[in-house]
């Protein structure tokens, strides 16, 4: 049994990116974007509510302050305001959701976030202690990440995930965006990647290294030409495999047929 | 029994804007910013657990996306998205508020939106709209307003309110902040205008004429200097005159002794 | 003889809007957004560089500060402030346009602002008074517009356009982007608008009554799908009519071949 | 001679930080801010007019983008980005600038940024090839950081600096301002800090070695409370013992009698 979670929502305003609804026909759960890297209001409301029809588990996406940047720039926040900025987010995201029938089940960090919180300690405590301020949720992170330490620390179920699309160091942290081969391009290597991973828990990192890895939920994006299509791939041969795709939070999911 | 409510957290980043400690010995009620024209995350936990130490209410002061004008220009929102933007920023604030172990009680307009949403009937409309979404939280406003209407209309509580600092036009609305004497700079009139209030519901017009007005709450200001010092002479004069001085929604006040 | 502009450089950080690059390739006139409703420092300097390399004449596309709404809000703000705003984002345009061999060569107020200045005197005349704070620089509008009276009265240069593809009032005003059938979506009757206007002067509202009108520039918009051929082919129609596509700016227009 | 700088123009909006008007009678050289970490329009073109009227220089104090940090926090700029960011910052300055009768005649990276560039080569790079696609303005910096390595590759005049009132690593470099003693409270302190270094050229580290520094221009700060007061004195001081301030660009100094 695997989940298969991506980003949405990620678009700000007039401006879009990816396919939020096609997505959500392919996942079982949908990281929200909550405003600070991306997501207006009225956004964020439309993904939870068709979230919530087709039993999609809703998480926050929570980024560093940084719409220009995408929220892929480290940012050196003091960790106490960091705390703040997550729960201000997750908050937001939480009242798009239960207007929409749903709610927060999960928190996931983005970008430059999410990398940060692998080894930078303060950082990866910030966000628990953000999370926490809010409730017990889950959080999704790099297995072996100081974030997912921290989170098991405070009480938080910790959920691991990989990545079926980006490039792995032999210490199963991810290549840098800015790195070439930083993202696999190469639809059959992703589908590859992703059945080993379902099936014997086993990464290959870009040197030929296998990592062995045991995973809850991989991480599928939607923002690249083709992603979609590809995402749908993954889920049939996942199916066909005879692996169980199914949220890694209680909920139906509503997906089936 | 008369409430006394005042704009708080207004400051942002390295900012500051009046005395919130200060203040908050004084209203019973707190009109926090969720961050749209001012509020930062940390500023609006801090206010929270501040006002939950003295029992003072904590309410959401909504705004227009606004931080370089701080909220005091009209924008002519789409009602949908102000809806959402308004739903936003009260989960933004509810989950600092639960943090600090209160929650929010009540919602407010700020600035131009409060005066928009006295006369134009789709923000109004969109203001209580995005309040419903959240929950059936009291609404404050003018007495007459639009925002009152919608929020009566859509079962929330209408929360009836006078400024003790602003002139009004003999229709009953505020004189706007551009024109000269919008703002009564004479502390004497100041505390005449809110003792006729609280014990005749009257107030005197910028013309002279007297409005018969019955109100649940006074608004003070505490951005201008000595506006603490001020807010302070005006709950002792209410207490003199015998007025109950208690926030309108539940909750135990604990400013007394 | 007739000018050819469109918007460009709308993107901003990771989102893109429209192409530009096949744009420059159609137009003699380029309205680069300046950072207030889109367009990011890297984004602007990079159409500078492509509209230098191709002759196409580089205009300040200035906005209210709203990129969550795009510039299409109308925003009250006050016109000493917008004047300064607008001052603010030519500078910035400016030293971009430089660095890329080129120069600002015009103002175009954007969506909203764009509007408001038919109408709105005092925003109107604030555009000018930034404009007139920056240099002598022509201001593109509405013929008519309280814009291009101001900018005359200022001894700026009035430069008249027509939209392509987008519904006239009888009064020669714009229908609102919020009303059925705001813009054409016909490929056929933007293309019989554009010869129409070019040949004789008139232009077609959408109540059937023609309208004379005198007009420096035509705007084509690049937003849609299927904008940027449509445009070509509207080029390629106004030289087999025989009339001359050029930049109303003095400056070699290097399109040719 | 010596020059003595400040930072300026640092409110937003409604928001105000120091007193811009009576630092302007002390300092030389006024480092506005321009947009990013503070500073909107109106407050900038201010800043120039009043500059100008008291032959202060005007500098860009050019920031990450960042308003709700103040730009103290680094952030991991791609280099390309931030050069682009420098010049749009350079230009829309530059603008307000000319408004008021003066221009920009130096650039200074502030807070974080500032911070950086002392050992981070490419984002010192990219600040240095901003205002090299802008022109050949002088780079104020501290001794010995990359930034006026840059410059001075780059054929910019390196404008060395010293902090009056911030403690020093025996490295020459700024004790971070998290630190414990990072900014010095006493004002004698300060005053002998600068005249020690007016006259010897010496400073003293927080762990009490000297520094030898030849520098070109002190840093005054005017954001604490009788900072502006502290600046005055410093001022008179240097005067007394025969050191001439005056700006470290030409053009007349208006500040004399």
């Amino acid at each position: 049994m695997i989940d298969l979670n991506s980003d949405l929502g990620e678009g700000f305003g007039i401006w879009r990116l990816g396919d939020d609804d096609a997505l959500l026909d392919v996942v079982t759960s949908a990281n929200v974007a909550c405003g600070f890297h991306a997501g207006d209001p009225s956004t964020m409301r439309r993904v939870c509510e068709r979230a919530a029809a087709r039993g999609v588990a809703v998480g926050a996406q929570v980024s560093y302050r940084d719409l220009a940047g995408f929220g892929r720039r480290f940012i050196d926040v003091d960790p106490r305001e960091l705390a703040d900025e997550v729960l201000y987010q997750i908050g937001a995201l939480e009242a798009c959701a239960r207007a929409a029938g749903t709610s927060v089940t999960y928190v996931k960090p983005h970008g430059a976030l999410y990398n940060a919180t692998v080894h930078h300690d303060g950082q990866a405590a910030a966000v628990v202690a953000g999370v926490r301020a809010f409730g017990d949720l889950p959080v999704l992170g790099l297995p072996g990440s100081r974030l997912l330490h921290h989170a098991a620390r405070a009480g938080l179920r910790p959920v691991r995930e990989a990545f079926a699309d980006r490039a792995y160091t032999p210490e199963g942290t991810l290549v840098p965006r800015r790195e070439p081969g930083a993202v696999l391009g190469d639809a059959d290597a992703v589908l590859a990647r992703v059945l080993r991973l379902a099936e014997r828990g086993e990464l290959v990192a870009a040197d030929g290294s296998v990592i062995e890895v045991d995973v809850d939920s991989v991480c599928v994006h939607g923002d690249t030409p083709g992603a979609v299509e590809h995402a749908r791939v993954i889920r049939a041969a996942l199916a066909s495999a005879g692996v169980d795709v199914a949220r890694f939070v209680p909920g139906a999911t509503r997906l089936a047929e």
